[in-house]
């Protein structure tokens, strides 16, 4: 008989997102008068519509599909050139990184690519990840056989976790023991928190003394305020940045908060970045993201010889993938025009905004609030003895709103729980206003 | 230091198309007179551009992103109710085959799923593999490290090939061999040979026998013209079916040519199918497919315990996916509106008009032409001493059409090419004119 992939079944109940889906949907049924003021800042899905600029690229773009002149078929299945070279010039060397266009590979979601990059690396790497961290690192290691079972706290074996904590202001240290690779997220999902140039340029040293890889998730990189230090190429500020806002004060540079782990040198002999239009131009339902590979990235094969993951990277996209929909790379283009970035910017102080009002709010209710300055979330410490999935049936029951159990990202997010700003304006004030209304 | 996977070591020259790329680049840039006549015969890549029911049905879902009221953000990972409901009511269950709504999982293309699907299978599996066939069905289970190396002639170890040639009119039989999983293709690419129901039978029957799982390639069944036989379930004509042109005059219900494994008692709990819109709508640029996974169907563990393997692929959908874009998944479901029905039906009437004028022209030629009867293949035997890339230089050279050699589909390949009828009608006559030109 067929075997099937029993590292599947080591996976503990289902992906997080699924199941605070069945639990609202339950709710919602057991209370249809609830649900009709219910909010949602659970999952962190956008809520303002494509940027005018965006629309009007896809409009443009679904009408040269309409003639055999303009047609397009088969593109690149790396991502067509105009995108990739609009993005390695606007995002990296534009801000003084050392990034060709042809290390930029386009693909359908960071989710995706999360969790193919794993397709490239052997299976015996000590694998590190960041402990609250986006549970698709886990799972998706998980399934490819590199951890054990998991524990009844939900860790698995093998898995070398990062724990991230108020004392390391959720950014972790690199381990004193040996890894092979490290997951990184910054501005973190879900504790908000952003690692400093120093704390990064740590763990590249690390990375390069262990020639361990490095797979660094900037998915939320067009949310940092902080203005604090220039890119060490010394790069114009960023049309993507904001006012120093309430980053205002941060005083050195190595303090500064780096939008991309090039902007450290030697990354480039370590470090794999992930990127998403998902969050900046609010592409969740659209689909678009990408990766970036150096080519002076190695890693080693069991003999201990040293090859670049590059050509690995892009025989994998050109083997198991066919690209972006057009429609959709014009979209992202979209992004890149004046236009485009004027309209980013609008979508990223907005949600700020929410956030700024959403801190306001849980402080009053007397909660302490961690992340939503540099992020479009907050951290927020459930009440004493309270655990994250009582937070959720509680503010869920009591408040109409749905939240992120803390516990849902890793076991040292028990405890904890996340509030995403993507709403409207209204909604974050109503949701402010109704946390204070909550009785712990 | 970080492992690499060293299986994509193992494979061979870089993936077939991105080769052919190559060579036609160097020649055109060699020799830019040729290349202002180049007619390309070899990708298979439609040409003609999208119905105007999915022009429509896009538009309209763009202007739906520019409004909060009714944008879209994430959608479920398995694709929207309405698609998945359209596809399995008009793919399937009108033609009397039962397929539940969420046993259709949506992806960004059959290429992905083909590759993706070994996520959820076990290392250990024996692995059977038709040949010639599409490359991706190897190169991923050679990345996966289900295979030892290749040997010369591009056979890797440990693969069961599946031969085919003309004496089994180009559909492999079981072997007398187990095997675990097993790939099929129907119509295939590359040879344009559709398995009748006779055929599959006896790949269910040896599947159910062996607990293997077949891996149902129906990316190209909206080609088959055959009508002599009926489903089981008595379907009435589909609207996706064409005159019975050269099809006519085949006899019995067991010469019918199905378009799903589903048709075939037993499929349910053995195979899984792929779907594509690339070739039927037009999609190979807008990206969007489908896999059907059973309910019904099962694989074991090591211990041999069985599982259905639904909840595996739905886990792995969610984990590893965040589903197509939302414009993407509204334009596919236009593709089962009334007027996008006869606008496919007009497309592939279109393209297996090339065929026919292709293969009149290559016979014309002297060629021994298969194929391009149920398929948009033409499957031709290079002249005697003529090798695949041999004949596929000589064409480019000297006729100046791209065909793709037949060795790039696996080993008994060699000695054949493919000529694809993705073209316009033009282009097909010229191309057939350039064929008889050509001095062997």
């Amino acid at each position: 008989m067929a075997l099937l992939n029993e590292n599947y079944l080591k996976l503990k109940a289902g992906y997080l997102f699924p199941e605070i889906g069945r639990r609202v949907k339950a709710f919602c049924e057991a209370n249809p008068e609830a649900a009709n003021r219910l909010i949602r800042c659970g999952i962190g899905d956008v809520t303002e519509p494509l940027p005018p600029a965006v629309i009007a690229a896809m409009h443009k773009a679904v009408d040269e599909m309409r003639s055999r002149e303009t047609f397009h078929g088969y593109g690149p299945e790396q991502g067509y050139e105009w995108l990739r070279a609009a993005i390695a010039q606007n995002d990296f060397r534009d801000r003084g990184l050392d990034v060709a266009d042809d290390e930029i590979f386009v693909s359908d979601g960071s989710k995706c690519d999360c969790g193919s990059i794993l397709d490239i690396l052997g299976s015996k790497n000590r694998i590190a990840i960041s402990d609250p961290v986006y549970p698709v690192y886990v799972d998706t290691n998980v399934m490819a056989g590199h951890t054990g079972p998991a524990n009844d706290a939900g860790d698995y074996a093998k898995i070398v976790y990062l724990p991230c904590r108020p004392g390391n202001g959720f950014v972790p240290e690199p381990p004193k023991r040996h890894v092979d690779v490290i997951y990184l997220c910054s501005p973190n999902n879900p504790t908000g928190a952003v690692a400093t140039r120093a704390q990064l340029e740590a763990w590249v040293k690390y990375a390069l003394e262990h020639k361990a890889v490095i797979l660094f998730d900037a998915a939320y990189e067009a949310y940092i305020r902080d203005e604090s230090g220039p890119s060490p190429g010394g790069t114009p500020p960023s049309p993507h940045r904001m006012g120093r806002g309430e980053g205002e004060g941060l005083p050195a540079n190595s303090l500064s908060l780096p939008h991309s782990i090039y902007e450290i040198p030697g990354a480039r002999e370590c470090a794999i970045e992930f990127r998403s239009f998902s969050k900046n131009g609010g592409f969740t339902g659209t689909r678009c993201a990408f990766t970036v590979v150096p080519k002076s990235l190695h890693a080693q094969t069991k003999a201990g010889e040293s090859q670049p993951l590059h050509p690995l990277w892009s025989r994998r996209m050109t083997t198991k993938f066919n690209g972006v929909s057009y429609i959709v790379q014009r979209a992202a283009e979209a992004l890149y025009s004046a236009d485009g970035k004027a309209q980013v910017r609008a979508l990223i102080e907005h949600y700020m905004g929410n956030a700024a009002v959403l801190r306001a709010g849980a402080k009053k209710a007397g909660l302490k609030v961690f992340g939503g300055v540099n992020a479009p979330y907050l951290w927020v410490r459930a009440p004493k003895g309270v655990t994250s999935w009582q937070a959720f049936d509680r503010i869920l029951a009591e408040a109409n709103v749905v939240i992120t159990p803390g516990s849902g990202f890793g076991s040292k997010g028990e405890g904890y729980f996340r509030i995403s700003a993507f709403n409207s304006r209204a909604n974050a004030g109503e949701v402010a206003h109704r946390l204070q209304g909550l009785k712990w």
